[in-house]
């Protein structure tokens, strides 16, 4: 029996333990965002702390600001990881909404006879964190030792804008810093697929207000002759696209990659169908840029967006107003190496090329954007992790995400490292809403991969 | 001594009586808005009609669901005109703004020595209307005669959405019916012109929605492959005008006629300031059609202008949403024979024609619209009002008025007459605003304008 196998037989054999410690985690009531919980978030963070220190770890509660951190370290030979976890959960409201205490964990069977965690945090993320804690006892339990080095962070304000996060990162870049992160907090391409997720879109955000007139006028009065910030930003905004949904800012595609044959292969043996993707949404023409697919729009193609747009009278019944001015957010989605400072920039330059002599615009609200994060398909900790889930899956997505997950971009940004993202959570877990499930098999067999995975990263040769 | 001079000469030497007759009916505070100032419309009413009664008309007070209207008749050869004007007015809210009681009436001198009548519906429309009422008297006193046949209606819910008028012009409408119909509640074009508006424009509004997905998306995941009713509500609008700010909907212009050289000879000897009314609203360069004057912009040419838009996420901060959908309020100010449906099935063909195969568009809130109302610059009665303004004045305007005139269009629509609007008031007479006042000459001119007026009229020969 390889040690991996050994490995695997004693995870196996103790998933009953497994499931009562995730069940210990999910009867502390840790939700960040309400500040009438912050003592059990201190209690979650000392759970987590005290289990991998009685593994071997050197493990502390840090704490910050807000909620603490959870850092503990292990030595090991081969390349040294970076396990990224959130241990806080969402607000439980509406209450009546769950068919039974959201901290009272349990096991239920679907018609099916499939069986779920329920309650609170099941997938997100305290179901999908331990799948890595219950890896790492396994390995530690049989074979005395990890196959690599690995830190671990748990945080405890995901779910309330991880405000620590980032200055936390700048504090101890040194103590975390390893050849690349891994973190459990995506889903499963499907219920037989776990997914690889290889690239989070970038995004930059902004409110843009085009002023015209001095005052509101009335439009009988002055409709013809004076200009109307409305229909101004309606012509601005309606330019950003042309007739192939391709965007029009200047220089707006440089730096945006075609997809690899690589991935452009594992996209279409997933069997994407689009027109059930876009009829749940109660569409059936994609709307991006022609000739692409709707993966590639939604996972590895920028966009530009209007999230919400207002001007001049929109109460009940009708006042013929020309407003003074008119307002938008925007925002860009960004891949590859796009630059939200030259996007933005570019965009500003579309505004002012449209603008009228006598308008002024003003731009409010921007962030400071982030850059798209991306693995590439050939990656050495990819392939490693790639490996290990198609071994225990038999098959494994390299899948997209259209938004972004902080985290990741802190951790490109402040510790410089990639990071592999790794999930067995489904869409329908019910994260953040009543009845969050997350299924036996997705926790059973994610103990499973990280098994697999923590013996394929340390047979890599080191980074 | 003419008759003319003579009626002239005693509204000259009773001026005070008639300045003492007008403070009389703006003490009565006949805001039509309030019901608890029911009485008072009544009482205004009441006052009207028996003045009329006492100068000869058959007048009495009409009861309507709402205000009362004063109907008075005075025989006489000529022509048979309807004079209209309404004794209600507006609130006086922020009462705290009047610099004294809005409905104890005085005269005050301006800085520069000019008298002004101070109170409300100084102006509008109680001064303007006892205009016309003591140039009634003047000639009756003078000449025991009117120079034509008179039909005076008064009406008391102008100031309050006229909900009576249309019912009570179809149920009186043999009663109410004469040649032409004369209006006193415009402006004078500046201070020593008096107004003779020509054109009102009319009017077709409603809100559309256009609706893409079926809920609320995140753009991050949907983001570029889902269609976004903001972006396409843009792309609408900003089609609605071409670059040379032409309305695009398809026979737009049908019925859209050229100004006559009268009329364009008349604007020119204005020395219309362009360059000083847009910049009064903070503007500088004309967004109508090119190569038409402001004046044609907002007097004689068609427009298109959105009034109110929202859709999205328009509250403090950002949300990365793509909404189900978007609206916008949309009004065309309408000249010549432009049909309101027409336009308005127009405009629904334009944008069902962007719409693209999953999206769907909703429109509501439509009124009925109204054709704009125009009197021919070489019609007979303008011609006899202008030489009687001429001839008091020294010169006249004919001027364009953007927006409409309800009562103008009703007059047309149900009694089939043209009506000639003559105003002397101005534009900052505060009317809707505290501390409303009239120029004495105003007043004073308006009454020996209305006294040529009537002499003018009684010598055109019978329509």
């Amino acid at each position: 029996m390889t040690d991996s196998a050994t490995a695997l037989d004693f995870a196996e054999r103790h998933i009953d333990d497994s499931l009562e410690r995730l069940f210990a985690l999910m009867r502390v009531p840790s939700i960040s965002t309400d500040p009438a919980y912050a003592e059990q978030c201190q209690r979650a963070a000392r759970l987590l702390a005290d289990e991998l220190a009685s593994l071997g770890f050197d493990a502390r509660v840090a704490q910050t600001p807000g909620h603490p951190m959870v850092v503990a370290h292990h030595d090991g030979d081969g390349p040294h990881v970076l396990f990224y976890g959130h241990y806080d959960v969402q607000p439980v409201d509406p209450l009546e909404l769950w068919k039974r205490d959201p901290f009272d964990p349990v096991i239920e069977a679907r018609a099916d006879g499939a069986k779920q965690i329920v309650g609170r945090g099941a997938s997100d993320d305290k179901g999908q964190l331990r799948t890595f804690v219950e890896a790492c006892r396994a390995w530690k339990e049989t074979a005395g030792a990890l196959p690599c080095k690995v830190t671990i962070l748990f945080e405890g304000e995901e779910e309330s804008g991880s405000t620590s996060l980032e200055p936390f990162l700048h504090q101890h870049a040194e103590e975390l810093k390893a050849d690349f992160a891994l973190i459990c907090d995506t889903l499963m391409w499907d219920t037989e697929t776990p997914g690889l997720t290889i690239g989070l879109r970038g995004m930059v955000a902004g409110q843009v207000t085009v002023r015209g007139p001095s005052r509101d006028l009335h439009s009988g009065l002055y409709g013809g002759a004076a200009r109307n910030p409305i229909q101004l930003l309606s012509t601005i905004l309606a330019d950003l696209k042309d007739a192939d949904g391709r965007v029009t800012l200047s220089g707006f595609y440089d730096g945006v990659p075609e997809i690899s044959d690589t991935v452009r292969k594992s996209w279409y043996a997933l069997g994407f169908d689009e027109k059930a993707f876009l009829g749940e949404i109660g569409l059936r023409v994609p709307a991006g840029e022609e000739g692409r697919s709707v993966l590639e729009q939604i996972w590895a193609r920028p966009t530009a967006e209007v999230n919400g747009i207002w001007g001049g009278y929109t109460g009940e019944g009708f006042k013929t107003v020309i407003p003074a001015e008119a307002h938008a957010k925007i925002s860009f989605r960004l891949v590859g190496t796009q630059d939200p400072d030259r996007i933005w920039a570019a965009f500003e330059e579309h505004v002012r090329a449209r603008l009228p002599a006598d308008c002024t615009v003003a731009f409010a609200g921007r962030g400071p954007g982030s850059p798209a994060v991306s693995v590439a398909s050939d990656s050495g900790p990819l392939a490693a992790t790639r490996a290990a889930l198609d071994a225990e899956w038999g098959k494994s997505a390299l899948i997209g995400c259209g938004g972004g997950i902080p985290v990741v971009t802190s951790i490109s940004k402040i510790l410089g490292m990639d990071t592999v993202m790794v999930g067995f959570a489904l869409p329908d877990d019910n994260i953040h809403s009543p009845n969050e499930k997350y299924d036996l098999k997705s926790f059973h067999k994610g103990i499973r991969s990280w098994v697999r995975i923590l013996a394929e990263i340390g047979a890599m040769a080191k980074a």
